[in-house]
């Protein structure tokens, strides 16, 4: 069956609701290509295009997309297959009141630094290409910022992180990886956009290089899930990560702990304090990012130690 | 030249302070075997050994070891060569109002599970040996807890990290890596202890797997450092990591992000934004641990962006 192209034109949000409406409806099992713009919609070609504040808009995200059958209490499973870039630039920026170090004497805000993608005479290990700061290149390594699925109850703009996913700004969320999340609504309605061609654990300045992509995915839908997930869980090669946001650094960690807690009790028959003391010993807490809304963290553990939840 | 060795009987401190007496007095170059006691100082043996509150006295580091010439100003690099497991268990332990769950209804402390140090018949991969906790196994791969040198002004009891190292729970201070340490006081005053036989990032339940060691390190002083450090800095095999502790993730991880500007400034030629910014395409924030009295986080830069700053 050939691959289904969702076009950014055909619809994108900027906000995640309980009650959206389909732009798509796909089976279970489709594979998809999603075209994503870049998370500030084109204003910034330029090093001198600068972005005074955070915009109202933000983070389009190409969607919703509707999963036939999918319904409360699945799991949706995103498998991604690959993430292109869809045009020849990607671009960091730094805005007023944004940012880990914003309020620092030390760093300007807004400020412009568009990073070109290259196909470097000696490419760099493992990269097809790359992208260049100054004198520098760094290796393309795609991340979609922005995914998630209609939320339960709240409403969330595309710039925040939570439970439905949203502004998650995971570097695992990338090709290779699947991303599973809680449906809460039918239909599910996956979203995505805010793709970076690289970016730190962190994204500690506000963005990473923002660029336009085409995404492939294949959706599943899991239908009674042997276990059930409050939030995002994300499969790697060779890990499961949970991933959790909140207001804290520290409140995210014990989301993410106690997400990785009821897996691994439920894995093993430990009690909740044995799999709190085994989590200390293998894997461990990763930042996502410091500086949207919501923080975002993450608690992984070997797939030695956990098969597939579901 | 024999290793020299420095047991843990000869003097281990409880306290970092400015005015630490030394227990022997190395020079620069010198190849030490340091012994370490575990952090509970033998307390906990069998799983029915619990402790019901943090110890006033804990994290018992070996030393302090002066190094001739070391002077304020100076970097004192400690090369991790080898830590070997001194006894045949660790253990892990839970401890009331101590860990990121603490406060959680479904956490028990008191808590002790011993993890027996086992060379199984079907070795890990890439294990010499593995520690059981429960009916799993996990690879043997040690950390040092607590290292660190006389701070310049206030002092911290061994449960705390700061400018100066101490509990800095660190997965990235182990074996193969080198710590770099600000010098604050003549001779530096290096001290060492509390290791794990294994430990995750974050150290959730307040303790890896807390063991008696023996650590080969080599001691060397860098004299009038080409670049000032204000923390410790880490070398891995393929990245620089700063280090840094603070109230709050969000605190210490402003100051890992800005000690590395600085050194990418100075590698680089940036300003402070530029570096903030490409400090947000490539490596990242890292979590060292949540639970001492100071939380502390890391941020790396792969070694293609950074040679040595010294």
């Amino acid at each position: 069956m050939a691959r289904r192209t969702i076009s950014h034109e055909g619809g994108a949000i900027y906000e995640f609701t309980p009650d959206l409406e389909a732009i798509e409806t796909v089976e279970s099992g489709t594979e998809l290509t999603i075209e994503t713009r870049d998370s500030l919609d084109g204003a910034v070609q330029f090093d001198d295009d600068v972005i005074e504040n955070v915009p109202d808009e933000v983070n389009a995200a190409t969607g919703p997309i509707a999963v036939d059958d999918a319904e409360p209490g699945d799991v949706l499973a995103v498998q991604i297959e690959a993430i292109r870039l869809a045009e020849d630039r990607g671009r960091v920026v730094t805005i007023d009141e944004f940012g880990l170090l914003d309020g620092f004497d030390e760093i300007e805000a807004p400020r412009t630094r568009t990073t070109p993608v290259v196909d470097g005479d000696e490419p760099l290990e493992d990269a097809e290409s790359a992208i260049r700061f100054g004198d520098l290149e760094v290796p393309v390594d795609p991340v979609i910022g922005t995914i998630g699925v209609a939320p339960a109850g709240d409403s969330y703009t595309t710039l925040v992180p939570h439970d439905h996913g949203g502004n998650l700004d995971t570097t695992d969320v990338t090709a290779g990886n699947t991303v599973y999340f809680p449906v809460f609504q039918d239909g599910a309605m996956l979203a995505m956009g805010d793709c970076k061609a690289a970016m730190a654990d962190g994204e500690m300045c506000g963005t990473g290089a923002e660029i336009a992509t085409e995404i492939d995915v294949t959706l599943e839908v899991i239908d009674d899930p042997a276990t059930a997930i409050e939030r995002p869980l994300i499969e790697t090669a060779d890990a499961w990560k949970t991933v959790a946001s909140a207001q804290t650094l520290e409140e995210a960690c014990q989301l993410a702990n106690f997400d990785l807690i009821e897996l691994l009790s439920a894995a093993h028959g430990f009690d909740p304090t044995e799999a709190y003391m085994f989590s200390s010993l293998v894997g461990g807490l990763e930042i996502s990012q410091v500086v949207d809304p919501l923080v975002t963290a993450r608690n992984a553990i070997p797939k030695t130690y956990l098969s597939t939840p579901f």
